[in-house]
């Protein structure tokens, strides 16, 4: 989705309603990409175009199955630059402005190529069609579900199984509560109208993530000894912490780095290919600090923090576990995929 | 001074220009209060009230230098509350929002009295001439010089010398760099209008920063071996930095918790009587939060962060140094002064 949320008829002015809490808009075009092609769009190479800015959580952990399944042959990839008016991402960061694939300059054509009257938010991540232009699907928590079950024919040889069977249970139950209270949660903070909303989103945000500090003191991942899809969801909202979500949505009990089990894993995470390598320090703050202006309306981006300590030793080997379990980590990030230089630790 | 520096003809309704860097106003009213009353105004206890809001830095200095000293009672104290609007610093936390020795409301009657026309701006710290209820003085900066060196026939037995003159030439340059980088350098980050004035504001306020943290890691205090009036000025901005300058001000390189030894030497000067007795967290952050409209546009306080290291031990001892030389701590605070109960770790 736009990373902001907005999933209320177009892009929004405003993020924040005075008075009010902040109820994320869940509706989205929920067609699905499968191998049997039941919904009309079936699984096939080349036939789909990724839109993703590396600004948005939602859509960074598509970015990320996507690397560690080895989807990028059979799926590309449109970046989306990181800030948006109030109509559309566009892809300012293109030639020209033009996704060199889908020929378009905001990502709002794609969505009304798909329904001229479209009424929701623009968001991604979205999958497009690329021989009609329309968008087939932006239900992100789907879409990484899908890459796992349905893409399985195009995984590269050692992609790791990110949802075993044997731990679904226990995996749905721990991704529902980051989603609600961590991944949502911040926005929920960041969003309030009112004291009384924000106090409640603070404590709701915190009871979470001290319960997650001490899940993953003594287990290396969330859920099992291996890399999962609950992981992903975790790393995407730990990454935009310190930078955005500790100072610009008030989630600033602690930071990232002063919570060692989880400022630990987030490390340990970024360091392993997959994972890091998708993620744009610097478009993740221009987005947040630029595009809610209602929140921050000098629309400076702050230059802290300090992200050097990202690729420190974490030391998570001592707790076992493995990454891939029995597959492989996935190799280089193509050409065209890697992040600007300058704006990670490991760019 | 008005902790947001508003010095520029009442409060302001808007603290950043866009395009542009900040800039303060430094003028005050410089009339002194002195031992020979040069300007009519002599030493008297019991002729003046010293007027500070404990949310204000500038003010702050004047309650710890006040306390270190033991002016309390020589010099009564009245405690604006931490928010105000764009006309006043008020006593709303006063019984019926009255001050109960100058019985006004609005801090800006004081100057009305001194000035009808008065043109500037409605600052804390302000001492006030009880009998005809006009402001003398709000120099900020002359004011606690005047504490050590003209009010000395009241100062408490064992009152340190907070500026002793062997070495009171490096303390005018250490105090001239910490006041034009750090104590202001803060403000010039937060009120920065465009990216270019904030990206500098934050590269000139971080090169101090580690000066300190440099010249802190083999001292205790900042002149010599005992507590000065140095200390006093960059403690008051330490104390605030990340409860508030840190996000609202966008000062994030690292927090204070991150640079070891000013963090240490923060927590000892905290943790040393006439300092962190001094210290309102709840104030501080209402004050920036919600005074600061268009920085912070929805007037959301946040909770954080977590204040409870300010206890924890600091170690410095062992760099030597007599906190108050050939003196002694001050007492306990005057019943009436004590900051409210759970706005500090200390209350």
């Amino acid at each position: 989705m736009s990373s902001d949320g907005s999933n209320d008829g177009e892009h929004r002015t405003s993020y924040t309603t005075a008075g009010a809490g902040y109820t994320r808009d869940a509706r989205y075009i929920t067609t699905r990409i499968t191998r049997d092609g039941e919904d009309g769009y079936p699984v096939e190479p080349g036939r789909y175009r990724l839109v993703a800015a590396r600004a948005c959580p939602w859509a960074n952990r598509t970015l990320i199955v996507r690397r560690l399944l080895g989807l990028e042959d059979a799926l590309s990839v449109g970046l989306p630059g990181p800030t948006h008016d109030d109509r559309s991402w566009t892809f300012d960061l293109d030639p020209d402005g033009v996704d060199p694939v889908l020929g378009i300059h905001f990502l709002r054509d794609a969505y009304l190529r798909r329904d001229p009257g479209y009424p929701l938010g623009i968001t991604v991540p979205a999958i497009v069609e690329v021989s009609s232009g329309a968008v087939v699907t932006n239900d992100f928590a789907q879409i990484t579900l899908d890459f796992s079950t349905e893409w399985t024919d195009y995984h590269r040889e050692g992609a790791p199984d990110l949802l075993p069977a044997a731990h679904r249970d226990e995996m749905d139950q721990v991704m529902r509560r980051i989603y609600t209270e961590v991944n949502n949660g911040v926005y929920r903070c960041g969003f309030a109208g009112s004291q009384e909303s924000y106090d409640e989103a603070y404590d709701r945000l915190w009871t979470a993530l001290d319960w997650l500090e001490e899940r993953l003191t003594s287990q290396r991942y969330l859920v099992g000894d291996t890399i999962t899809e609950a992981d992903v969801r975790l790393f995407t909202t730990l990454a935009r912490f310190d930078p955005v979500y500790h100072g610009h949505f008030k989630c600033n009990r602690q930071k990232l780095t002063e919570l060692p089990a989880l400022w630990a894993y987030a490390r340990d995470l970024f360091q392993t290919p997959g994972f890091g390598d998708t993620i744009d320090f610097e478009q993740i703050k221009q987005h947040y600090y630029v595009v809610h202006h209602d929140v921050n309306p000098t629309g400076i981006v702050p230059k802290g923090p300090n992200l050097a300590g990202w690729l420190t030793p974490h030391h998570r080997e001592q707790l076992g576990g493995r990454p891939f379990g029995d597959g492989t980590p996935p190799g280089p990030v193509r050409d065209g995929e890697r992040v600007t230089a300058g704006h990670s630790p490991l760019a």
